[in-house]
């Protein structure tokens, strides 16, 4: 009978292992080490299946009640095993590294794209279990996505689904980090929001916002200006506005495109709540087609810090 | 042993219904009635039963040997047989209409959305055959679209799925049909097309295009512009450019999110060929990324005229 599985969430600088209960979607334990992909690919993953074998042995939990392990990566997976190329790390392409983990790890592995997995996790056992055509969204450095149809993830061809943060909202608009311009990430992640506030407070600093930044424009975090709008700041709901529009712009034009029946919104951008999300419904209706706003829940992701590993779970899962 | 399979395309006017052979996605006979949708659902679902009968009678096809009968509608269906509402008929909601012509045709049936199914029909035997993840795009009057994710299209939760042609490009934007604005179809249509000629047009007459159109601008169409621009007009290539951006800034759009395999374009502006599509492909560098840009075919749709009938036909298939 299994009753766990594994999941992993392999970051640039650190990579994380849990063990997750099947039935609650719990981690169990869980533990970090440094990623160190330097040191090859071979290595790495040595060292994580080490780290999963130590996590087993700690609670005493035998390989027959693990149905498998699932890992998330920062980079494009097609198959469920094969990463086309990693963006951070100095490891060759289209690795198969389903494959190189279960020779390691003696159980069954499926691989994910680290922001796609979030969006699984949250389908599985977080802010949209029970649905089957889900949204995910993560609004944080960047707008990560991952989305859901009838269960099943989409992965697309070259393993790039759900590079929702890319979908241009201005043709030749604001540069984006990839390169291109226009992307909605440029306009409504906290980097985009902290750069809209920015060359405002170049031309006004007459307003709360700059006060709560002690007049150092490097200390402004996202969190600055959804605080100063809700104390009443003008000139700092003014900035919300403007990403509420393109939240909306945004996310109206994936609702035309995949009229998904939930939409789970998480990263650091969320916690704004209620504020920032009722301009985004308010704009909605100008963006979204009626028919696709019919019944769609927009909820706020519920698995936190554990959205990573507990995603990757969710390979195995759904 | 099955070996047909029976289409239908009800429009607004007409509705078309045919036999299909199952084997190669030919259309062994058609014939078209009026809908006279004011009659009533129960009388139209009638003759259409009668209409599918004579056209099995005619061709010594006993139904032992049909799979089943599907149907393209134009309105938002969903579970493949309820349709929410009709856009064009003055039809309750939330019609079940599988079940109403299976009781009347003694076949199953199952229902899809006109635009969706015309892009199933090209993945199961037109220009997408074979491929997976497939994007089609219709551009007509509108922008229609469908879209199939490992081989399944994707109807949407309340059934609006693929309603591409309602993406925003800008933020309040063109006037759209649909009484939103800046919609992607307000651009690259050729009702879009044509209204962004018509407004140059007020502005510069020293051009073929209106010599084309005998100085009339009732007799604009699409083709005239395509046609002009091809022969050297710079005042028509300019209006293409114009129309190139939009679609590859849509286009693009789509790819970040969806990730295709595959671009499976009809309908008349599809018809200008790579005099558009060599444009689109220049520009569409500047809004995919390039991951989605990977191996991705653009190829122009097969079904032609019979596109209603065979992708509703696809319905069983796929």
């Amino acid at each position: 009978m299994n009753k766990y599985v594994v999941g992993i969430d392999l970051g640039g600088t650190n990579v994380k292992a849990g063990i997750v209960d099947e039935a609650t979607g719990k981690v169990v334990v869980s533990k970090s080490i440094k990623t160190n992909s330097e040191k090859g690919v071979e290595d790495t993953f040595d060292r994580i299946a080490n780290l999963i074998n130590e996590l087993l042995n700690e609670k005493n939990i035998d390989k027959s009640e693990v149905k498998g392990a699932g890992l998330g990566i920062p980079g494009p997976v097609i198959n469920f095993e094969t990463v086309t190329f990693f963006a951070n790390f100095p490891w060759e392409r289209n690795l198969n590294i389903a494959k190189i983990l279960e020779e390691k790890l003696e159980l069954p592995v499926k691989v994910g794209n680290d922001a796609n997995v979030i969006t699984l996790g949250e389908a599985w056992m977080g802010a949209a279990k029970g649905y089957k055509n889900v949204l995910g969204l993560t609004l944080g450095t960047g707008i990560g996505g991952g989305i859901v149809v009838e269960g099943k993830l989409v992965e697309g061809f070259t393993g790039a689904g759900a590079e929702v943060g890319h979908i241009k909202l201005e043709a030749d608009g604001r540069l984006c980090g990839c390169g291109q311009k226009g992307c909605w990430e440029a306009y409504s992640s906290a980097t985009g929001i902290i750069r809209e506030a920015v060359l405002r407070l170049r031309v006004n600093k007459n307003n709360l916002l700059w006060e709560k930044i002690n007049r150092n424009i490097n200390e402004l975090e996202a969190k600055h200006i959804f605080d100063a709008a809700k104390e009443g700041d003008k000139f700092s709901e003014d900035i919300v506005d403007f990403a509420a529009r393109y939240l909306a712009l945004g996310i109206g034009n994936l609702l035309n495109v995949l009229n998904p029946e939930v939409i789970v919104v998480g990263g650091g951008v969320a916690l704004a709540g209620d504020f920032l999300f009722d301009k985004v419904k308010k704009e909605l209706s100008k963006y979204a087609l009626s028919v696709t706003l019919e019944g769609v829940e927009i909820v706020q992701a519920k698995l936190g810090n554990d959205a990573g590993v507990v995603g990757a779970a969710a390979l195995l899962e759904i």
